[in-house]
């Protein structure tokens, strides 16, 4: 299905090798299929050319010369999007960020570092904590994700709850934009005067240019943290607790379920002693002060009682917490231990519905005969259902497309979204319109072509405008 | 220096009362006077008429109306604008939602409330306390702003250092546009996927289009608070009390700075005991759970001493933090007390800055003349310098108008920008230069252009473009 329309002249290839260097410039057949997908695995598209800048006046060149030449391009960081918007839809020149990967200042006095778009998210917290602060969003893939793709994504991550997406710590971004100008958005200080651009640019999955600075908030690592967990032998139960608790007026730094098809997986990767007869488990983690925080812990601990939790355990020591925290974040591909195949979906609804949608979510998979596991955010109402079934099967690829297909619109009938933080790509453009009326749609139309007049830059995603995959091509991730 | 330009007619005058009835169209010469200026009083500017809708759909029959008959319209809510962002420029009609003042919903159980734009700040939070939440964006206006106001302005106030500004606290609004159409912008679950077309309306001051009804954000009230006095001898020991406790990774819920004339009049108009020879005072609150308060409050008081605090004093029970508080929301209205004329500036710098940016404003102060108190959320490096003058001496008003523009520029060059929270309006027009080249505000002008491609809606506002305020015209508050 592989799908590549040769663009880039040999004259064009010099000229790009002039100015990011022999090695800078990947153009052979065999060592571009490296870049036919990202995390989003089922379509492949491989780019006609891959260009590594290492500075954005470098990024700025690729960028004029593939605009002179009216060639598509796109960014791309590490490539752990899960819904395909790093895809090089018809063969479009791919510019990777990676080898940006310099942390340019940290200061520690105002809380703030700059660093290069290629920087791992990861990367940065571990610099800045000998200093007592870290970077707040941390995604899953934190270990190799990089904060331009943060940016692009507006990501999240289990922390989220408490310290809010990439937009909430990002203060200012250095952008070039489709024709290769190069603009500042945002500025170090807080609330800048006129249009949020640098907001309306995070989280446009790279359709209004490229990321190549991106002033960071730092902040305080908390004193203290408690990390419990609840084991429920009904899910119900789990999810009551959770929004018992945020009503309670408590706020957790996280809070995240699994359900037994969870732990069951979690087990045969991590042997981290879960019980595999129980029906959910709940991860939840306090912080702040450390005097507050016991106190804070039994309260929580009082609620999972109540909500009928059989057994709840504080985490004794930071190894013990580390290893609950490395269980939740490998989840997802630890689900590789008991399917073939498996589709990752990304919903969000308000926290009171999580009973009632998680329910509807059981039913819907007992209608089309699929195995769903659930991990999530619980405390966002951030759902991941996780459909189990052999992409070797067409006729299970068709019925896991319309199971999504009903999850994602049990959300947005629970008054929720489309996606909480995998976006929307090439993988949920056709679902749009249930989200946005038509005006918006337009809206939003002219605000790319703002940025983004000839459609150049990471053309065929986000936006329903006749670039919409095949009908029938749907995320499926194998093994 | 009154301006009018009446240019509605009476069929049109007739229609718009078939929409609001006879009670919601005001065209009485003598009545319109009341809307000649905010609170930026320098400027008249004379409505030809004013509108008040009562709900979304007869604000958008009346945008239809403005918008057929090719007249300039702007919303208006309670006036409080410090930047003449609510002048009816060119005598365009006003609008105003201040009879859309019903909270439509409080949802305590995922935190959050619908209310129409017209909605008065405190009243929400008046509303919402007995449920132990409350709307966390608290601007010193707030007993009269509205909250549709508050999204125009993306408004803070002194607890921004700990809870963010109106945008970390809106989750969605819906809008009437420039030609009549409603559309809803954001969602009421966090972070949905699309473009951020919420956050970019929030903070564009009217020229989008206007702000009908609001899905806010709950806070849960903290467990407890304390509020400390900390007086000192010297401004510059109390300004780097600032940023030590930031930097020892202290989060204060607010952190104000008043100076000597600040105290002065304070103390002459709330008898609070305040010491007329400190040079400086800061009020710190601390919020969060009790258990850790005290401890917290400790240590920053120790901040306090190692920094010369010739005392530091905890406030005793809510009655004296409440008088702390009122003292500080009224202190720039009291300065009235000892000028016949003040001019309130709107400055951001780096926090490490402070003591240097102070510096230079004094010496602003001293190089022409001027006397200048300063009263400002020191936390979030937020200047309020308050030049002292009387506006019958055009000499000292050319004075004021020079001082304020020096102010800005130094802060700009400290790494600042030109406004916190007061806004660009008709005031800062002109320095917009100062701070965006030339391609960011050719951007933010083509975004406009989405939203508002007539520029009927609210014209003159914010973006240089050759309706830049008459030189030598800038903001002067009379008593």
């Amino acid at each position: 299905m592989a799908k590549s329309i040769p663009m880039v002249s040999r004259a064009l290839l010099a000229s790009l090798r002039q100015v990011v260097g022999e090695d800078g410039v990947v153009s052979d057949p065999g060592a571009l299929t490296v870049y036919e997908c990202d995390a989003y695995t089922l379509e492949k598209w491989v780019p006609s050319a891959v260009v590594l800048p290492r500075s954005t006046e470098e990024t700025a060149a690729v960028v004029r010369l593939l605009s002179d030449a009216g060639l598509p391009f796109l960014p791309r960081g590490a490539g752990t999007n899960l819904s395909g918007g790093t895809y090089a839809r018809d063969g479009a020149v791919m510019i990777a960020l990676t080898r940006m990967n310099r942390i340019l200042s940290v200061d520690a006095r105002n809380r703030r570092a700059v660093v290069q778009a290629g920087v791992v998210n990861l990367h940065l917290t571990r610099r800045t904590q000998p200093l007592g602060l870290h970077y707040a969003p941390d995604p899953s893939s934190q270990s190799s994700c990089t904060i331009g793709g943060n940016v692009a994504e507006n990501s999240g991550g289990p922390h989220t709850l408490k310290y809010g997406v990439t937009t909430n710590h990002v203060l200012a971004i250095e952008v070039v934009l489709p024709d290769g100008r190069i603009v500042h958005l945002g500025r170090s200080t807080e609330d800048p005067p006129g249009y949020d651009l640098r907001g309306l640019f995070i989280g446009s999955e790279g359709t209004f240019g490229l990321v190549t600075t991106v002033t960071v908030r730092l902040t305080p690592l908390p004193q203290a943290a408690r990390t419990l967990l609840a084991i429920y032998d009904d899910v119900a139960d789990a999810t009551r607790t959770v929004s018992t608790i945020t009503a309670r007026g408590i706020l957790p730094a996280a809070l995240e379920m699994m359900d037994a098809l969870i732990i069951e997986s979690v087990e045969k990767a991590f042997h981290m002693g879960f019980p595999l007869d129980a029906a959910a488990i709940l991860i939840i983690e306090l912080d702040g002060l450390a005097p507050g925080l016991d106190a804070q812990a039994e309260r929580v601990m009082a609620i999972c009682r109540e909500h009928h939790a059989r057994d709840v355990r504080l985490a004794r020591d930071e190894a013990e917490r580390a290893g609950l925290w490395q269980a939740r974040k490998k989840a997802i591909g630890a689900v590789g231990r008991i399917t073939p195949s498996f589709c990752t979906q990304d919903g969000v609804i308000p926290r009171s519905r999580l009973p009632q949608v998680l329910a509807e979510i059981a039913a819907i998979g007992t209608r089309y005969g699929l195995r769903v596991a659930n991990v999530f955010h619980a405390g966002d109402g951030n759902l991941h259902p996780i459909l189990l079934f052999d992409e070797r099967e067409p006729e299970q690829v068709q019925r896991v497309m319309n199971a999504s297909h009903d999850i994602l619109k049990a959300c947005v009938d629970a008054g929720g979204t489309l996606t909480g933080e995998h976006g929307i790509g090439i993988e949920k453009i056709a679902m749009m319109p249930l989200l946005f009326s038509p005006v918006d749609l337009e809206v939003m139309g002219r605000l790319r072509q703002v940025f983004n007049p000839r459609g150049l830059c990471n053309p065929g995603k986000v936006l329903p405008d006749g670039h919409e995959p095949v009908p029938g091509v749907r995320k499926v991730q194998g093994i």
